[in-house]
């Protein structure tokens, strides 16, 4: 049994890909208890060697299929692509007992290339709702997961003892867990997560072009905005070209609701603006009760 | 000589409008010792006697004129349109000798209004760069200006000594003083203020639109860019209405931005797609560089 009271132990945990997300996992793995030793997998002996001494793994390889070998349990911390190329090389393990999970910022494209792995390397796709623009495990923190929503994406060719021992590590982690489809999974997060982070990159260019005074006259809601634009590039490549077609259809509604918009500016009454306003403060507000009161 | 080390001290400090902004006003001004008095001026007797209980003002008046012809520095804190409707009835008191300023997020439609003033009620447009999604008097802080840039929109024809007061009491608010244009200041807020304000109405409609999920599954950055979505409608229908060019002309640049990042999506390289957030990194890091180090 583990430290924690989750009674939550598996043996060896694996971890490919030690930055923010694999790093926060094995320290709270570590902290609580969760495993009997957790292997950290990745391409650079340094990072890797960095993972160990901040407290993220036991020991570490630079050899997916061989560190993969030892684990009863892995987790895919890697940026999306790689995840999906990560799960392309696994079924050479064939015949080796394990859960695979990840923690990849887009879940169909992923779910659909665990679909070639063998019967006994038991897939369940997850996301956790945590992280920050800091990267890598020199940002992973004990706690990132506490608190924190975590989706997990089972289709009816999961394990159902797989998908009981990946929602019981994820509460271990201290999240809570919500199930839905990859497709669901994808649609929403291209709206919350992806959408948003792409407006980041067109706020900043649209202040750019307003000129040096930009410099001075920032409102805190502009540094709100663009501070995830700080994150790194190639995670926001890999899921742009992993969840290509919601995050298309988020950004031309999007696009659609700010050109009514501009209508209503250019010619509605002031009556008209403000409950355009209106309309989003109740919004708001509906969206923030869900957080208050989570069914 | 005040309180504080800037040796600021005006006689009397009328502000109109005791809510977040004039409240926080009337708190600094009183605990840092600018003004031998401080006179709210509103509509509400119950709103001004919870402000003066909260500390906010010394007393109040629900006459503006009244208050206006006892103040020795009028501070207009009310909604745009109502700064506006304020500086036209001004002009009963002429020759009544004082200092006007405001802190409207709008200058250039409050500084015409304001040319119509008698040359001894001498006018300075201001903007404190400070606020949050919360609003009336309840919210005030005695800290909210403390590190906040404060623009000042002085034409030709603000009167020099005013201008300095006005300046001097900015500073002896703890804000750090950016003079520009008022039409330079509307260009600039249009893009990093008023446009993401507009955006974070445009977001909860397309997530609202995602389904009941939403609820569930929303990353930290999309509850980052509708935060500002709280705040009141009025104000926001004010602002639309004030500077309604400058919004257009930034609404209309963000959706070509997006119009290309949606191309770019759809039928660029991944390459291509990363250089696009690559670029948006450094010019959040050219940005954020400008808050370290002022010009």
């Amino acid at each position: 049994m583990g430290d924690d009271d989750s009674g939550f132990l598996v043996g060896t945990l694996g971890i490919a890909g030690v930055g923010l997300i694999g790093g926060s996992v094995g320290m709270a793995a570590r902290a609580r208890g969760l495993a009997r030793q957790v292997v950290g997998i990745g391409r650079s002996e340094e990072r890797l060697s960095l993972a160990r001494d901040l407290g993220a793994v036991d020991e570490f390889t630079t050899d997916l299929l061989e560190g993969a070998s030892r684990c009863d349990m892995l987790y895919l911390a890697t940026p999306v692509m790689t995840i999906i190329e990560q799960l392309r090389q696994l079924p050479l393990l064939r015949g080796h007992n394990c859960v695979v999970t990840d923690g990849g910022s887009v879940k169909e494209a992923i779910v659909r290339a665990a679909e070639a792995l063998p019967a006994e390397m038991r897939f369940v796709g997850g996301h956790p709702m945590a992280g920050s623009e800091d990267a890598g495990v020199e940002a992973a923190r004990e706690d990132l997961f506490q608190g924190a929503t975590y989706v997990l994406t089972p289709t009816d060719q999961s394990n159902a003892p797989a998908l009981d021992l990946v929602r019981r590590f994820a509460e271990a982690l201290g999240s809570r867990v919500v199930e839905m489809s990859p497709e669901t999974h994808d649609r929403i997060v291209a709206c919350t997560s992806h959408l948003p982070h792409i407006a980041a990159g067109a706020f900043l260019r649209v202040a750019e072009a307003a000129g040096p005074g930009v410099r001075d006259v920032r409102a805190g809601s502009f540094r709100d905005l663009t501070r995830v634009a700080a994150s790194p590039s190639t995670l926001w490549r890999d899921i742009c070209c992993a969840n290509r077609g919601p995050i298309l259809d988020a950004l031309r509604q999007f696009r659609e609701v700010l050109a009514c918009a501009e209508e209503l500016i250019a010619e509605g009454t002031p009556e008209e603006i403000e409950s355009w306003f209106e309309t989003g403060r109740h919004l708001n507000s509906g969206l923030a009760a869900g957080k208050e009161a989570p069914e």
